[in-house]
């Protein structure tokens, strides 16, 4: 009897967590054929990006100079697809419209696997870049004893390449997608880099756990934090009905050649100058002239 | 040869790690037939609530209001039979008496079975509250574009969700899973938040690494927490034995409509009242009025 | 036809990232047979390290004293066999030489049986320290209700089971496996401990997001750390060709019985004496006297 | 030397297996995003029918009355769309146009899935006819110990369920795709039954293997086969280019009630009367009068 | 609209499918935690214990005298639970008591164990039988180039050892799991054995496919039979009802060191004298006197 | 108690099936690093090899001209891999020696790799051999629609990739490794052919269940068999020790454009002339003149 009285309870349940007051705000309908954008997915479009960029470290140990043209093609044949699928994913949530005809369907499927051969387009470049990072890291760490360390272990190489995608994906306008990239980086590396935040070339944070860089955050060349190190928004203005107005500035400037030490928040559309050091645990809310070092008093 | 000796070494390192001296202290002997709790089926706990909570957005990419009754059907079934399984196998973990009869086994698995119901039970006023911690997370965030990102990407939903559940099952008693599933939060997250906590409606944290809530906290409505605060303990008494004395209430109490900023440090049985703002990187050790604020000397 | 002009592109990306110019600086080539170290062989190697360490606890849920001894030779056998083959990657990685010889690659694999062999040696000693680990994080944590609790839940568990495999390997001379090992805790944990620092016994860490050890600290027996503690280096001196010069002593050491609270950051080659308290959020970079105690003025 | 020998004939083969007059014959050009039918999901589209028409015994192996109506739904929601998506393919596969437009492929997808729904409509009747066959099996055999034992075990009723869903396939004009299913029984019982051929109610074949029904074969209800049974065709009319002639009907017509013995061969357009009795290892090629019997004569 | 349409359909043929009256015949309604015998946990039953047979050519491709034994330790146990769950299974699917108490379940529970522990029991003569079964197989075939040929490649084998197995089951009065088992074999090698049948030593089937045994034969030691040999029942006596009476000897008794050649069919309780040779292609009722042959006129 | 009981037969089992004397005949010790072939490994062998002889058919679903250079690149390193490591292992399994040295092993990696590149290297002519099996088999099948339809679906053509791979294994000398291929062949189709066959082009098999073709059977262009054929020996001769002498010629001849229909069984050292025509169910055991016909009398 007792069963009998759980699966009425259990059926009961259901029906309530089915009803659309219960849904509410939690749940988005969706049109038949146009599903979310999937974790999984995403997880497959970021082990093949690795996988790409990184030849032998990420996806496929064994690589030989004359055989890896295939292994390339296979990898970037089918990241495109997974990247068109997901775009296409991310624009149907984004798009409020309920209205969806065939027609307005291709349109957008054209459109989101153009996105996606531009995205495909934009890797070599997003690999040299990613290769000064990786030199930064190895020039500014006593303890990486190879190139080959800082790409096999080291988070920041990790959060970096699902940044830099993301980014671009950001700068194309897609939707949602990016931000669900730079997630999975933050649940990895314990570095939550907003996709919107422009970063320079040879940029590096040292272990990384707890480092939080915001939206509206412009990086310059040659940075380096370390872990904990915070870039946030100081307070931001609410509209007439009290929610935060979005896309207003509000993270710091960092000019190139900055150096900012552990658990050192600096917040507000602030500008840390070139060249300047922020030094660990510290607060920032004003500027900083360039050159110019920030201690904390022991 | 070498390979002789070195299957001689296994053979006998094998020998070692199986003896009753080694193992003491680190292995529990259970009786035949219950296993103690599985990481592996907490996570398809963890999957299947979320995928039940936030349809569409876990689980299941394709949702449709019509057939929506079936996958949440499905899945509630499926979820019922994996925490009557876990709460039996915290039960007995927990349970010392070494003597067990087929009798007392069934009296434990029934118990189970009803306590898993009540959980299912309680989905739909979960699922309400965590809708609340959503709308406070989007309206909190100039960054956010819309509420599917939030339950798509946030990590406090997701560190939330798994409190949640775990503290309804601390409520009702069941030993060791609770924690195991703040734990899979704190590992997904950086947030940890102990199942013991009581916290209220409209509660988020933002980015969420290094945050720490601990056992006897007791938090309001409206409370919303940045990256790296800590909500923890000043110094525990100790018994004659010198080992902590279980059970004390040492964590603060944080009343409603409270923002604490960036690595905050708030510590020991102290109240922080209502409307309170606590600033970024400090130490606070003692009460603090409703109304008021305490920010760092830059 | 937009259709092949996404081939085109696609293909022509295939060729530009196949270029060696383009690989350079990121790609290893490596002789054939000889692969990198694989990520997804060090997961297995850390599970059945976890599962051989703390029966029960970890790999196979329903164990029994008798029938043990068949689980763990198993699990030692196919530990050994996993640890060679990675190690043997390790070495071929650091190798710089290019010409390889069948007599060199045997003489390898030699050496990596026995390094192997070694490592599943020191298992009863390893499981042995890390039991005053569970221990002391048990004694130090009146939230902790067994035991069985530490093992299963518990970050600091996990960090220091792998830290504690990685720092033989590490001692014996393995390169880059270590690395990964304790970057794979890491981003489990939050907690980044080098392989190369020392560790004592009854070592433990509360909570541990965002803990940082570095790679040349010494740390004594009964230690306990909090979250956010960063054990670092102050600076380090560059060579004359600005590359910091590698394996000099920079980090600290700290003697036993020292007590570290949250997101306290230590920094440079000094001394914390035995019996030290270090409190929370504060900034040490010079040594303190043995029993002193450093707190923050609030 | 001697691997890059090697590295080179994998090239050289790769080129020449690559080139299109290498191909010809073996390789048919798909439009892109139009892949052929996939062998893997009609392997889920099987196991999905298997298991909504026989629900407890395939798939889900403990169903409860009350809540078996959320897993048929959520089979048949899968079930729905995979049927869909292969249809399609295999309506693309037997179009010979190559200029395929966006248009095309609309009007296609729309009529996948009115198919794929005009097939879920039949499921119910499909299972009425299969628990005919299922009761004509433990009529017939006296080792069957239950109904159960013949839906759990005997491969006849795994060959007709994947005859019987192939065969409103066929009906309703979809190529390729019902043979696949056919050929899959085929593997899997040794029971090769075209999806052309009609079979009615009641019908059962004991063991099974070798078994052949030819595509334009007619059986009649109540119709018992044994092991190594052929209704094949003599022989086949060529046209001008000597080519087998398709579509004409070639095979036998067996009425209602007839039994044909192990390893007997039935060939051409013949007509096997109701009631007839076909003796094993016999060799028909002539119409039987209804309620006449055929031996070898030993 | 037209998914509108879809979706309505689907829904309605869901509700169709769960009807009771649409599940009679072809649904056995169980009680709650007693699920079917589940096809996978067989097939591993199977992998298992060809695994524990015939170590090194099953299962693990690397055995070592020494370590072997954990090896087996661990299956054996492994075995023994898979199998006691799936004794129970049976015994609750052919248990037609509607009133399920939980003391019965218990009493079932331990029968099942003591079941599978008889099963495991056996395990050593049933290598042994295997043993000389093997042998007969490469005496028999000048292809075979050697013993471990047989064992890797013979699909006679692969249906004996399930066959053994099965037999085994069928003696200790376990329901439907026999017939399950042996059913896997005949999917797998075209070879159908009924589990009822009684075979002795070094027996041997060439090639296999198409070979039928009956469940009341009884065969000698040192028989072989070649492919598409029928050993079955002429006819069967119905009872009143019409329905075949069960558990009638009717299939034949072949006596010690008899050949059978291909396709030959031998149908009824007759017996097949010891030393005789019955043709390719024979058809065979009536009994044999030793030592005779009997061959086709070609 | 009783569990007691049972885990004490179960480790006795253990003991009894480890003992040396209980392995004798059933295992096959092997040198360490030296594993017996994998089916799992040939299992992979069989897929890529459909790949890339029939792409788009067989492993990727969806194929493009311009890229699939790539794909069967990277399926070409990866078969000659397992390949290697399959024929390595099928050549230390037939090796009698025991001395294993380092040298040996070399000598005997260096060979497996040169006979994998030479499989590789007659893959084109594989592939062009099975075009004209895949032609014959449409030629002579009215009921085929199309070639793609030959491809997708019939055993024949999976039975024959196979075995020309096999067969090449074969001629090159690799033991065990083409036998265990071709029985793969047999359990999925029912057709079983010995790779020492030696088979034209144009060869073709209808349904094929129960075909067996013999070690020594040769047989010639445009050949068409039907299902339960049997090419096989009708006896052969002991040695001095009764054991059957290996490597005699047993099998028949079958010339050009012989067709043999279904369940005929020729057997022994005979030759079948050109454009002979074999009926169904008859027994053939001499010589038959070219361009004669043998038919059952009905």
């Amino acid at each position: 009897m007792s069963t009998d009285h759980s699966t009425a309870i259990l059926t009961m349940t259901t029906e309530k967590l089915s009803r659309e007051e219960s849904l509410k705000g939690i749940f988005h309908q969706h049109r038949d054929g146009n599903p979310l954008p999937s974790a999984k997915a995403l997880q497959e479009i970021i082990e093949l990006s690795r996988s790409i960029l990184f030849p032998g470290y990420y996806g496929m140990s064994s690589v030989n100079i004359k055989t890896i043209k295939y292994h390339i093609g296979v990898n970037v044949e089918r990241l495109h697809k997974l990247l068109a699928d997901q775009i296409m994913a991310g624009l149907c949530f984004a798009d409020e419209c309920s209205e969806e005809t065939y027609e307005k369907l291709n349109v957008r499927r054209c459109e989101s696997e153009q996105l996606a051969t531009q995205i495909i387009e934009k890797l070599p470049v997003i690999r040299a870049t990613l290769a000064t990072d990786v030199e930064a890291a190895y020039c500014g760490d006593p303890a990486a004893e190879s190139v080959g360390e800082i790409i096999s272990c080291y988070p920041v190489i990790k959060a970096l390449t699902n940044y830099r995608i993301a980014h671009e994906l950001t700068v194309l306008g897609v939707p949602l997608i990016p931000r669900m990239m730079t997630e999975m980086a933050h649940s990895e590396t314990g570095i939550d880099i907003h996709p919107g935040a422009q970063i320079g070339h040879h940029f590096t944070i040292d272990h990384g756990t707890g480092v939080v860089i915001g939206a509206t955050c412009i990086i310059g060349n040659n940075v380096k934090l370390y872990q904990g190190v915070t870039l946030g928004a100081k307070s931001f203005p609410l509209d007439e009905n009290g929610n935060p107005i979005k896309g207003i500035a509000r993270h710091p400037i960092i000019e190139d050649n900055v150096v900012v030490y552990s658990n050192a928040t600096i917040l507000g559309r602030i500008t840390i100058g070139h060249d300047c050091v922020v030094g660990a645990n510290i607060w920032v809310t004003e500027d900083m002239e360039p050159e110019t070092k920030k201690y904390k008093k022991a």
